[in-house]
């Protein structure tokens, strides 16, 4: 196999493997599950993701025992809602065990009422407790999987003590041990290459670190990955408000969140359902995408309810309605752009409220700069398309105008609904483009209509 | 301290700490050494992104000498490059020096040309080595700080070694161990936490998993970070042709590309250049923002040519100015729709060559339902403003139009530009609502001087 395509060693999902058993599934349903056998479970979710929802039920029912569990939470949200429901409570517990507590818990979360009533009673003590916790919370992300030792024990009995225990019962991935009081209270965490490098009489809690990080379970999961990615940690225990280990977040669950949030965000700039599906019905994804085209309509209607305004003018001089959407969408642009910096800005929180003025001054300079620049171009192909000097007058002070809106409509629409408690990476562009459309029709047909009529 | 003021135990940079570090730098420079020194270096690097360029400078002289490599490290690309300035060859060897092998050669990076030499040259050999990698493949980031052990070696021998070794001969941060034969070729990995459990005689031979994913040095990153979400890996082993290990990628080097990835998107999508900042000069900006609005504008020219097509007809009946915004202005949305969706599910792969077709289909039917709907409102709308049937059923009809025609558009450009190699997430945007703004224009300007005229 040629590099791209087996960028690691291993059976990986190949168009043409994906072909084959797109066939199977068609034709020779007995070859299915020998196809699907080396896969990894990673490969079996992508292999379904990409499915006519018909197929994937029939590919579920291929699925080896053993990796069903795993498939389960590679899954999407949509996805796997629609394999959940064509399984009973003990087939979900079954496929489950063997996952991991956080993803036993996400799980759950997307069963049905009655299933997942029916499943929580089958799950033992320790899943139920995770289940109390808002899914998009520190508490949905935590897993109980973890190693901790006692402050007194030394190198030598956490050796003792790893071997005695079942294999079950050490999580495969520790690079943090979790180190208490004999209250439960977290003191402080080692690492584990730290412990095995110490000397085996030496007691844990000479080389701990104290004082480490540490979340509560409420805390939302898009602080929680803030605190990973700046920290750098690798594993971060979750403590109650006296302070005793409920459980950790791993580095791996927060890559999840981060992916899903920027996902989320993506989908949503452009009025989607996160949980929209590519091959879900027709009727479903209509419905779905038409409320936000309806606000858009009422925006759009806005703008052209200023044109309206100016109907006398734009009989008088037509040109008017040649040029009048260039202004109005060069605005537009910009206020993208600004927009774009200041919604990134406020998510890395490098704006404040102490430099946001020095940002707004700049962000006006610049849209001056490059209204005038743009109008000017836009002014010479006004006099050469219609030789009009004073129509071009216009569309050059209409242009600077409207960049010069669009500044700071890109920089206080997004601050204005953050302080409303509003995702500026949202809503923002309908609102900024509103304002350049609106203001750009009414700036360039008003001027025109004072100078030239 | 409340729950939202701080997330995490220890000292974090509060907008109060802040401030006062700002009258500080400004009045008592004295003070500002003191305020700083409790602080994360990561805290700092925010510090200092938050501020402009000549108090970055005034801080940067303030920072402590054993966190300045750390700092450095953590700052975004211009930041950096703007400090880095400011230091000698020796001084900033002698920052880096604590620093992890990939983190030394990021910073070697970003140096000047000249400063660049001199500071290799005073590099040791094995940070030499990683710099002939370029930055944006595993070989940029990959790091030479690793524990490897020899097939042959047990558990206690391990566990022996490690004890043996020198401090900074073992990365703070190990979950893995890359199990070698004896000419360095990687044969195994083992996770450390199953390497404590096993018994001290057992050979880590028999213990570790076999054919562990490998990365080539040359693979390109956002493909790096693909295999480590879609595989749950916690650090990977990078090797070359023959299959020796050359180092490692951890986790954390992953998540910083796929933040760095999703924000280069967002701002090339904007038509911004992902190195400017917020802080930078207004001369700068508005140079590096100009292109693409220059791009837009010409795009814009294009439409409005279409409209100069029918000046005729919008001077006989000027409603068609007012309403021919609202058509193409809803293209662009639907089509922006479909556009995600489909660069969604390229970025995700999907959509392949065998579902594209059915993907096609069903985006055509979204659109072209949802074009009826909004076309029959308008039509409504249409018929209350100007009492015009016939306008209205040009309306409709034209908002069916180009809705169908904003789905292929949706679905086409992003796939085509894929197949050219280029990134469907930063151009598509455009050609997508040029094609949308044309094509409305001329569809209900075109409808209208054939039905109404």
């Amino acid at each position: 196999m040629s590099d791209t395509e087996a960028p690691i060693k291993g059976q990986v999902l190949t168009e043409k493997l994906y072909e084959s058993i797109l066939v199977a599934l068609d034709k020779k349903p007995a070859k299915v599950a020998k196809l699907i056998e080396p896969l990894h479970p990673a490969d079996i979710a992508d292999l379904m993701e990409r499915m006519q929802p018909n197929l994937r039920d029939r590919l579920a029912s291929f699925i080896p025992h053993d990796h069903l569990g795993e498939v389960l939470s590679e899954l999407s949200d949509g996805v796997q809602e629609h394999i959940l429901q064509g399984m009973e409570a003990a087939e979900v517990v079954e496929a489950v065990a063997d996952l991991e507590t956080d993803d036993i818990a996400d799980i759950v979360q997307h069963l049905d009422e009655g299933q997942a009533e029916e499943t929580i009673d089958l799950l033992d003590r320790e899943n139920q407790k995770l289940l109390k916790y808002d899914a998009d919370t520190a508490g949905g992300l935590m897993q109980l999987e973890l190693v901790s030792v006692r402050e007194n024990a030394s190198v030598s009995e956490f050796i003792e003590k790893m071997r005695a225990a079942k294999e079950d019962e050490v999580p495969h991935y520790i690079g943090t041990v979790f180190v208490v009081d004999n209250r439960q209270k977290l003191i402080g965490v080692a690492s584990l290459s730290h412990i095995i490098k110490s000397a085996p009489h030496k007691k844990i809690k000479s080389i701990m670190r104290k004082e480490p990080v540490t979340i509560k379970p409420s805390l939302p999961q898009e602080e929680v990955a803030t605190i990973f990615e700046k920290y750098d940690i690798h594993s971060c225990a979750v403590v109650n408000q006296q302070g005793v280990l409920l459980g950790r977040i791993t580095i791996h669950d927060v890559l999840d969140v981060i992916i899903e949030e920027q996902d989320k965000d993506v989908m949503r700039a452009a009025g989607l359902s996160e949980t929209d599906d590519l091959f879900s019905p027709v009727s479903q994804t209509t419905r779905r995408r038409f409320p936000w085209l309806v606000l858009n309509l009422f925006t759009a209607v806005l703008a052209s309810m200023v044109i309206a305004m100016f109907e006398g003018d734009i009989q008088q001089l037509v040109a008017l309605a040649v040029l009048m959407p260039i202004v109005a969408s060069m605005g537009g642009n910009a206020g993208t752009q600004t927009l774009t910096v200041t919604v990134r800005g406020l998510a890395t929180k490098q704006i404040t409220m102490k430099n946001a003025f020095y940002l707004l001054r700049k962000e006006l300079l610049v849209g001056g700069f490059n209204g005038l620049f743009l109008g000017a171009l836009l002014a010479v192909m006004t006099v050469v398309a219609y030789g009009n000097w004073q129509l071009a007058q216009v569309i050059l002070a209409a242009t600077f105008i409207n960049h010069v809106l669009a500044a700071l409509a890109g920089h206080y629409v997004p601050i204005f609904l953050q302080k409303m408690g509003k995702d500026p990476a949202i809503s923002s562009g309908v609102l900024v483009t509103t304002v350049t459309d609106v203001c750009g029709f009414f700036v360039f047909l008003g001027l025109a209509s004072l100078i030239l009529m």
